[in-house]
């Protein structure tokens, strides 16, 4: 049993996160948005979740050094210099920094690089998606991640072997290639599958989210999972032991 | 019983009619290809099956006409001069002419168009094809004919209604769209799902093809429904009794 | 715009009506459970719907009927006497009662009864429904009324023509049987597929809610849609114009 | 380059395996059914590919050793004696014996244990399958070794931990139950997905077979694989490196 801080307990994802709390075994030590004290949080709880923004993110990491405790940061939109205040304070607690809390999404991102590591280029790697018809970029950033775990096992440069929205006279599939389709329609949360088609066989991968509460769930895990580590930098992967 | 012959019987399509009729229990009355006699072939049959070349129409046309016999056309490249040459024919005996001869994807077409209508706009349609990774061109024939299907149910022009090859920044779903996507690998022989997704609940119709051969098994069942029929044009709608 | 009364409020099919009702255009008259007046509600609505209890049917009926409004009757567990005091009813106000009030599954009995009818018995029907871990029959009473329609599709009689729960030595499938398969697991809100399997063709015709709020989205979607009818016992297929 | 021989040459399965050696850059030695003589066939050859009988293993595995060449034994019905037989000739020559060729199920079974054991027994694991009309029993061979690559993952044993047959009253899923359901319908060569259902996500991890010559193509990969390597047994999983 943890006592988990919430920063950034004013938007969705923080209404998620305290539900998910409030329901499992730890404690809800508090929950702070814009202009809140994460120091003051810091000191009544065991490990913090940070889903709030880049621009708090330096104070964020301070109040967790200061409390010697362990921080997850979700918040999204991070750059350079962000990773590396992250990397410093790796140094002195715990700090798990990922783009995708799902743990679902995560196994298969691993399972992905396995089988595309496993079977020959002549297998060829589509990606496809689903999402709501509000979501308004294509493929998901989810069905990059899988794709690029895909490149990795095949041990290939990503960036240079897509093919992405096919249309008209598009001539045969690139030997190589990471096909990328996108559909869009009603309210679906999210839904992705990696294909790999061989010579009369095919196998697919696939992930699906009933909604978004998962990646609170995840979120939680990876919290309680950080909590009693060594100092050091963790990714999602650490959390399921891959 | 039918005695059937085919036309175009040196192609990879009049190598699985003759297997088909070879394994039906209909008899092979014989087979021609390029330079053969199709009046020869039409006097010693029941019906022909004219999978060959658009300038071999008019021949087979008039061999049909001569013995008295219904004709089933699959010849595709056909242009506005050859549905003339057929509706012309269709006075004199019965004539059967189609895109498709999937019994499986003429009955999907149906239910689409079915459920299209039925279902308001804002249900929004998806159409998702997988197919082998040779093939050259996104969307399918058969996934802009299930399109085409969905936008007469719903009532609306098919061509300005479309979104396809999503990537990028694409914005959110246009409302009334119907959207496509494409996928290729392997050797798969032709998957089709049309679908429909509204508020947190989603129907999808789909048709998955083993092999080619659906083709051919379609085309002599067209055969065989047009024996004894009055002279007239149908189309596969009508085998099924859509 | 209709003034709709909620009678078995207190429940969670009872929340979610009331839920669905205040995000829509549509005023909530009120609500009532076990003990509750449906007399006065009736009075201040335009339209009842009813997810209560067998034993409430008769005042509920005798509310509406003195109201002059149209009933929406969802209760489970009727059995032939409250079918007799429905009919009745239905001399003097509108009523529609069903056992399941989506649109889409109820779309979806239809195509397949549609699609069984058109393909012959040659075209083997296997239904797969997927529900949570917690669900303690099987298969789901939604396979039921698909198998149902599908056996209506095919002219044949239901109950004589199933397979369920395949285990061990089954030997060969049965001619022109209607099999089922049930999964389980997670907190999958209900996913179902009727598959069509032919010579090398396969048509599959599925559904799937995120939730079951559509439940109580297609029960609203009836009452505003019963509102002005004549008196009469009308079905969900009705609503959908089927 | 190698020269394969067939042993078993006039089943189904040996016609498929003469089929791809013939597409493949490898040169066919020979294939001998019922009655012919092995070691001839050991003598012309760099490896043997046994698809046959059980009481023609012993001359079979004798002929392999005698030229000093490697075997791939894919004979069903096996018993205890013959996979000791298998073992002491895996002293002498690199012998493979497996139930099943498919690289893609391999590699299936593999990605399945894995899942199984990084994600903790509240994900329910169900399996399903999909086989044409005529297959007699159920659940699949595949599932059942499917199931049991999840089971190893999860450390439980298989026998005391499966549900199947799902029909009626069946009560709430069993904790850590590893659940069976089969399709059965048209002409479906083979289909198997295995479902890991938690809180509100899913993984699911499917194999689809387009035809039976993937059985012939992987017992051919393992032929060649074999070609070279010390004496030994070995398995599927070792042609992939898994």
């Amino acid at each position: 049993m943890a006592r988990i801080g919430i920063i950034g307990s004013g938007g969705a994802m923080g209404a998620a996160l305290i539900s998910v709390v409030e329901r499992s075994d730890h404690e809800l030590s508090g929950g702070i948005d814009r202009g809140g004290d994460p120091a003051g949080l810091a000191d009544r709880s065991d490990v913090l979740v940070d889903f709030s923004a880049p621009q708090a993110l330096e104070a964020n990491i301070h109040a967790a050094i200061g409390a010697g405790i362990p921080l997850v940061i979700g918040t999204t939109g991070l750059e350079a210099r962000h990773h590396l205040a992250i990397d410093n304070a790796a140094r002195a607690v715990p700090v798990l920094q990922t783009g995708n809390t799902s743990l679902g999404v995560t196994l298969l991102a691993h399972l992905v690089r396995e089988a595309a590591q496993r079977l020959g280029p002549d297998w060829d790697i589509e990606i496809l998606e689903m999402h709501h018809r509000r979501k308004v970029d294509a493929p998901s950033g989810t069905a990059i991640l899988l794709g690029e775990a895909a490149a990795e096992g095949r041990g290939i440069a990503f960036a240079d072997n897509t093919e992405r929205g096919r249309d008209g006279q598009t001539g045969a599939r690139a030997q190589g290639a990471i096909g990328f389709a996108s559909l869009r329609g009603g309210t679906v949360a999210g839904e992705h599958s990696v294909i790999l088609a061989g010579e009369e066989e095919r196998i697919t991968l696939s992930h699906s989210a009933e909604n978004r509460s998962i990646f609170a769930r995840g979120a939680i895990r990876a919290a309680e999972w950080l909590v009693g580590r060594e100092a050091g930098r963790y990714r999602m992967d650490d959390v399921l032991g891959l």
